[in-house]
């Protein structure tokens, strides 16, 4: 509901709509009309009585959901709207800063929310109480207090404290929630050996335990990150919350420190892993979002969960949390389109739209943005009535080798990072992007067991599958498919009812059918084994598929899966990579 | 503890000793004392009232324990011996008979092992009511009446009626324990439709879901199989407890059979997975047995438990099923040495002992065995006094390619299966069998994504594993090692203070540490990445390095360890196996 609620506040900005504006009311006046006389809120713990809350802090998200309603209310506010909904969250956030602030009770939720929550409604409100309730959660946390869980402490991030961490672990929106509000702790507070922790945790765990989705999880016991390399695709838990908790987090270090790779990981999971969560029809989820499916998913039904592996998208079930944490994302998605500091406006991320904002002297300026981005690569941005000289920067992604810049009829090699143009502008003036579409074969780190003597393919930042389409005729049976390393990637425009607007056509070759009923474990060669006949064709037949992009699959009725795709006999089995 | 009494019931017959025996029988006074007026038996449930009797029977264990129970029972009076812990046991299936038998309770117990235990106890016993009641425990299941659990209903087995499913799932012990309850009603009722079904089940199960080690279950939630071909070798749950219920499973299939394949799977899990739970000094136990540990084991301590797996073995922990339950199949080990049928003696085990036994027709044989297998593949039969003609059988395991025969001076070749001698023996006579114990390279099923360019080293029946323990000087890392693939594989005698006798020696190379802080998942060669420094030595080092019995890993501290280690570049990344 809270989650819902701050999907409404931030749309009522974007596009305003008066049935959506009443509903807001609504829903906000039944969220008050809840609360109790001493601004406690909980329609859980609440009607049992006072003395029945807080008794179930490991498990029973009582602060976690005051934190999204926290949330919720920020939206409010940062519209400039102060209602039932802002005026109920702060009653409750003075409540809980009672309830566990100075000589308070100990303990803190199990589900982390509540300080990111509490870490917002500071900065919108600017009541110090709030950031100091949030340290004080967050600093408690990594003191081994918490109860049992068949994963340990780790499961509640409460195994090491979080300046002590080194990477992120346990439970992964747990984790990426507590990290949302120890960064904004951090940077609300000046404390830079916080920040510098959290960065290594960030860094350490992008590097070893992300999927090439930017999911994160590796095992579904807890929900939760897997050791440093353990990415199995066919497990990959990689909840869509997690995703919306790695943008949370990721958001917050690119504006802590300017760092472009962030944003970079922004577009990587808003492409593979938001886009993937819902179907096509937008009335569909994937809580769980693996790599690699063997045979074809299962619609969901009683007894089979949509938090196994090999299941459809789902209409709903009875742990729904990621449909209304990707509608709240993709409520507010305009704000991680573009940052400014100081008098440089810098475009984040590339979409078709305008942008009107001020310098940080306050200078309005106007933008123009137009691309086909993510299936063509050109970027062109036309600067409106912009008084002055001030610079405009353009993310280039670490992908984009090979990108240009176009300006003043002169065209630039650019490299990762940030382009930048500082001049006078004129209204009119054009600035075009360049970045190179080309798909492009990825190969895994040898650190990654499961993933050995694979490839993947990306185009631009979407990460493309082998889908087999259980329906269809004469579909390559993904499980013989070798995948030849020296391939031609051919994009080609996507034939049929999808809606992806291109394909990447891969040449591999087809294997025999392998016996499987037998031992699978033998030596390679066995001297004595037979002869084949001499009128069966044993040579491997070639073939060519098209590759989907990954958020598409599984759109169009049972299918196999693979984005890693195993490569022809005699390829290297995994290259080392270069040191840079 | 009926576990513990079973094991107490088979030592006593195959090694008397007074004070066991008398521990015995205080134990089973004991448990007679806890039993109630009306049969019933069971700690938890007894003494909180009648109707709080089988009030939890999904996860209740309440019949699962009554199994045991039988099957100490079934110890006891396979040796002739009728007491406290027989008739407790039969007043007690006597209750359970009248509660759920004929217009008795619906449902059954969550955990499968009463049904085996029944059928033991009318096999022992001769009650047809044992076995009419563990067919209804055993055909109801499958109708999808289970408790929610959320891996579904196949948790329990009630996914699929045990008569339609084609392959195992669910809870692994649940799986065996219901699989080994099922074939005895199919071998008593001569229901070959039922058997034959059963052998499906296994045959697929045993190709497409077991690991190397004859380990069964891929996952660690549910600690359950995986899919087909879903084997990954960190995440192997492998629990200790399924491998002594596959081993149930197998013998009741060898017997109803005949086929020696059955054997070689026993042999498996025995030098494997059986002999791989206790320590060195038989004090310490593993629940779980992955096959990698890329990271050092932790000594299991407060919320770490001993079903992740990255412990070490542990003295003890609150699921504790796995010891006695490898105590109580030691203590009957010797019963699978060997089988008789009509006028043959099959020996189906090989192990340094006395034989003692009678064909079918009452005809009494002995044999002395001489053997130092495993290490060894010599096994020496000299038979003692053994009136007329019969046929001694060897088992020839199916990964002995190159096995001889030996006897009457001559030495025949033979194949895997059995070898068989049908003569008139005179005391003395001897006939020596040679099985090869040349180390072998063993590569995985092309199917098995997990295991793709790697290989494994077997030598005899035993599975190898590269360790590289924490505290050795020098040791290679390795994560680093690359096995070649035409490596020499040589056996050489272990050093330093070590249970096992033979280590092979394989030779491979060891590569670069690769930067592990970087996104890693890139195109195979960058064009523009920077030429190394002439006077970096970027040539790998070769290697030798010396595998080790994986039953022996983790008894020197803290180590990594693979089973399966990935092979060098160039070399073929997964062969397909040869049609046979």
């Amino acid at each position: 509901m809270y989650k819902l609620l701050e999907a409404f506040a931030w749309e009522t900005v974007v596009r305003p709509d008066p049935v959506r504006e009443r509903r807001l009311a609504e829903l906000s006046a039944l969220v008050a009309a809840a609360q109790e006389d001493d601004g406690y809120l909980n329609t859980f713990f609440g009607p049992r009585g006072p003395d029945q809350r807080y008794t179930d802090l490991a498990h029973g998200h009582e602060l976690y959901c005051a934190g999204h309603l926290f949330q919720a209310a920020v939206a409010r506010l940062r519209a400039g709207v102060e209602d039932d909904l802002t005026r109920t969250a702060i009653r409750l956030a003075d409540r809980i800063y009672e309830d566990f602030g100075p000589d308070g009770l100990a303990g803190s939720d199990g589900h982390h929310e509540v300080e990111v929550g509490l870490m917002e409604l500071y900065r919108a409100t600017g009541h110090v109480r709030y950031r100091d309730l949030a340290g004080h959660f967050i600093e408690q946390r990594g003191h081994q207090t918490s109860e049992h869980h068949a994963i340990g402490h780790e499961y509640y991030l409460d195994d090491v404290p979080v300046r002590e961490a080194t990477v992120l672990r346990g439970h992964v929106v747990r984790a990426m929630y507590l990290t949302a509000g120890a960064v904004d702790l951090a940077v609300e507070t000046g404390d830079g050996e916080l920040l510098r922790a959290l960065i290594n945790q960030w860094e350490n765990t992008w590097a070893r335990r992300t999927y090439v989705t930017g999911g994160m999880g590796s095992r579904h016991l807890g929900e939760s990150f897997g050791r440093d390399f353990e990415l199995p695709p066919d497990r990959a838990y990689t909840e869509t919350c997690g995703a919306v908790g790695a943008i949370m987090v990721a958001w917050r270090l690119l504006l802590a420190t300017g760092e472009s790779h962030y944003a970079d990981a922004i577009e990587r999971l808003l492409y593979n892993m938001i886009a993937t969560s819902p179907n096509a029809e937008g009335d569909r989820f994937f809580y769980v979002n693996p790599l690699l499916a063997r045979e074809p998913g299962i619609a969901t039904a009683e007894g089979v969960a949509p938090f196994r592996e090999d299941t459809l998208r789902a209409t709903w079930f009875w742990v729904a949390c990621c449909p209304t944490n990707v509608v709240r994302l993709l409520s507010s998605l305009s704000g991680y389109f573009a940052t400014v500091r100081g008098d440089a406006l810098t475009l984040q991320q590339y979409f078709t739209g305008e942008i009107s904002t001020r310098l940080q002297d306050g200078r309005k300026v106007r933008l123009d943005v137009t691309t086909d981005y993510p299936w063509g690569g050109t970027v062109t941005v036309r600067v409106g009535q912009s008084p002055g000289r001030w610079t405009l920067r353009l993310r280039v992604p670490l992908w984009a080798d090979g990108a240009t810049l176009e300006h003043d009829g002169e065209v630039q090699a650019v490299e990762a990072g940030y382009a930048s143009v500082t001049r006078q502008w004129d209204a009119g003036d054009v600035v075009v992007l360049h970045l190179p579409m080309a798909a492009r074969l990825i190969q895994p780190d040898s650190h990654i067991d499961a993933l050995r003597g694979t490839a993947a393919v990306q185009r631009g930042p979407l990460v493309y599958c082998a889908e087999s389409v259980v329906s269809s005729d004469g579909a390559v049976d993904l499980e013989t498919f070798r995948l030849d390393p020296g391939t031609r990637l051919e994009s080609v425009p996507a034939a049929g009812p999808n809606d992806t607007a291109e394909v990447v056509r891969v040449r591999g070759v087809v294997t025999r059918p392998e016996p499987d009923r037998a031992w699978p474990y033998v030596e390679p060669s066995t001297a004595g084994a037979p002869a084949p006949a001499a009128d069966v064709d044993l040579q491997p037949t070639t073939a060519e598929i098209d590759l989907v992009p990954y958020y598409a699959w599984s759109n169009r009725g049972p299918s196999t899966m693979r984005v890693w795709i195993p490569l022809s006999e005699g390829a290297p089995g995994q290259s080392p990579r270069t040191r840079p």
